[in-house]
């Protein structure tokens, strides 16, 4: 007999299912097991008396052990959970569970310690499929507009953009690093002739820092496309990339995410906000008497990310919002200038960066000496070289997928992530 | 004005459109060049007296520099591409390269210095866009079989299972390991609830060889499912995988294939042939007097594999065969045993070996013993606490998607990926 689902399941059929127990409760004369599969739960109702042999065999199992049953579902008005019960002829012991060390009120350390046993909850499973529905939906929508996925190396030769925060690896004798991002590789794509490309991969940073939104390993899902005209075209792409996403996991997830997170996934309206980074400082000095720090000026830091939502939501009832015109002593060397201005933005969202996007340089003699003025054209000698043979003008962005689901839920990273990686943390 | 792509222009209608020069050809009254974008290439015909102040803009301008045109699309009985030629009013030069100094006729680790000059090619550009659409195939097979999709850590904190053949990176003071394969993780999340998980991520192996199908980092395409009976239904499962992926690869580009590979797309048969690993020696010995060598008995090697594809195609004219009943000495230690076979198998395709799928063995103290026979207990015991809490009857495969590629269309792997890495080969 095939198994059935437990949310599929039909009155007065011969099934058979298959789960976790949730909960297993001895009575004087019943047995009762919360069996959990992935799409629900259901109360097997087991008589002593009459299915001695089952009780039997539930000897000594506790919660946590999986378990196979046939029988048929019954309604029943006794029942709380859902008005049903399972009334089970035959068992089959799956896997029988030890008792679980993870306490219900562990903290998160502890749970990432037994991080297996934490994700059981309905709000990590559910939190688990909302990432994956996420990235679904962007991937849609990259196939959708021609886009071809690639694989970038993730073991590179050379210490990449700044050298500093790159984990380093033995090669065969040799130093290899860790790539912090596809940077690099997706433009290489396009100098090669590929006009959109697409990757969804794991992204590395030796950063030693511990905070509610750091990682050391993070997975990127990276957009560069050619012949755009200005960055502007980046950040429409980027809103349709978004929506595609949220409207992904608005109707597959929408009302439980409500229920569970009591978050509203709220579909984002086209255009986003778009303000430069001058009259933020000015809307948020005279909004909310805000002035940036001197270090910062130029930048956007935690705070003015906090306030220029406040300021999209209560100007535009927006939750995102684009910055531009950022200083060039604060962005990226490969991003296209014009008149100095560094043709690229910041994309904010409930208050969090999600993104730094830009039209990149793509002409050889004036990236180099771009490269030069950061004293970086050393290291990356290989990158300038996409350049020198021909390459057409282009732009993109990347997006952490752990980041935007933990802002989507209104989690910390830690609790988002599949399994967690930081400074202090490689296991499980 | 929009750019239109080549293979969209409509004859008579002012158009834009840009790419790669792919030659350009001086004569005494006309400059002809041949632009290429990813749709295909069109004849621009620059009358030297009409047109002079283009004929300026393309003074030392050679191929590999992109270019942007504005004019018309015209039928014309004296081209030979196409039988139409485009006739410009504007230019614009987007990028002005230098010479490739690429040769049509370098060998392959010349052409990997220069890979993105090397991937321009027709050739090149249909493998990416092959891998592309095989991935997204296999992809939305999974999504519409309910799968979640999982990004597992590639940053370990133990060797994993062998301890050999792994990547050892500098973490902070400590030694994290770079994961072989997302193996133990796809277990955890089965563990933790998840019913059905894939990934397609790195992978990285230490081994120190070149042969034409090694690499030291490729994309492998992971699934792992829960409440299997056995490992039939991980082949089950594989083979409607394959399918749904070649499938993709046929409807969008198997014309293609056909013509600049030669290779024609098969879309295979279910069931798959199956053969036990013992049945297989006999034919191989009968039909080709083939006797696998004393340190092979119970697993396949080489010339063993080319023989079973040989085989598969006389006996059952199918490209691909499923060989069980491996010795479990030639098995890893989570394969499930029944009676002491292994419960899983290799999946050949054209001759090469693509996956080793089994069910696993998810019984923890089953699990512990095989551990302990092969002397990995030390190393895996995070792996093995995964198992002690509850944990459906599971199985799994997985395939790596270059090699996968790389048989579809007849290439070596440096020939297949985007950028190769090998114990010799960090760069680009």
């Amino acid at each position: 007999m095939k198994r059935t689902l437990i949310n599929e399941l039909k009155e007065n059929k011969e099934t058979k299912i298959a789960g976790f127990i949730e909960k297993i409760r001895d009575t004087k004369y019943m047995i009762f097991v919360i069996l959990k599969d992935k799409t629900g739960s259901i109360q097997i109702s087991i008589d002593k008396e009459k299915n001695s042999d089952i009780c039997k065999e539930l000897e000594n199992i506790i919660a946590g052990s999986v378990i196979e049953f046939e029988g048929k579902m019954v309604k029943s008005e006794y029942v709380k959970q859902g008005g049903k019960e399972f009334l089970p002829e035959k068992i089959k012991i799956l896997s029988k569970a030890e008792a679980s060390p993870l306490e219900d009120n562990a903290n998160i350390d502890t749970r990432l310690d037994y991080r297996w046993l934490d994700l059981r909850s309905d709000k990590n499973q559910l939190m688990l499929n909302v990432q994956s529905a996420l990235v679904e939906g962007m991937r849609e929508f990259c196939y959708k507009s021609d886009f071809t996925e690639i694989h970038t190396p993730k073991l590179i030769g050379a210490a990449s953009e700044s050298g500093s925060e790159v984990f380093e690896v033995k090669y065969f004798g040799k130093k290899a690093y860790l790539a912090q991002s596809p940077q690099f590789y997706k433009q290489m794509a396009l100098a090669s002739g590929l006009e959109k490309v697409f990757e969804v991969a794991p992204a590395f940073r030796a950063e030693n820092s511990n905070t509610n939104r750091h990682t050391t390993e993070f997975t990127s899902f990276d957009i560069e496309f050619a012949y755009i005209d200005s960055y502007e075209d980046v950040m429409d792409f980027e809103e349709d990339l978004l929506i595609a996403g949220l409207t992904k996991v608005k109707e597959k997830y929408g009302e439980k995410i409500k229920e569970v997170f009591g978050k509203e996934v709220i579909i984002p309206k086209k255009p986003f906000p778009r303000v430069k980074l001058q009259d933020l400082y000015k809307e948020l000095e005279t909004r909310y008497g805000y002035n940036i720090p001197t270090e910062d000026v130029g930048d956007m830091n935690a705070e003015s990310e906090a306030l220029a939502y406040k300021y999209a939501m209560e100007e535009y009832k927006h939750e995102f919002i684009f910055i531009t015109d950022f200083a060039k002593t604060k962005r990226a060397f490969y991003h296209m200038r014009k008149e100095d201005v560094p043709q690229g933005y910041d994309l904010i969202w409930r208050g969090t960066e999600i993104t730094t996007g830009a039209q990149r340089e793509h002409r050889y003699e004036t990236l180099k000496k771009q490269c030069d003025e950061k004293g970086l054209t050393k290291d990356v000698e290989f990158y300038l070289r996409f350049f020198k043979y021909g390459c057409p003008p282009h732009g993109g962005f990347a997006i952490g997928i752990d980041r935007l689901n933990m802002l989507l839920l209104g989690l910390s990273i830690k609790e988002e992530m599949f399994i967690f990686r930081g400074p202090n943390r490689l296991e499980p």
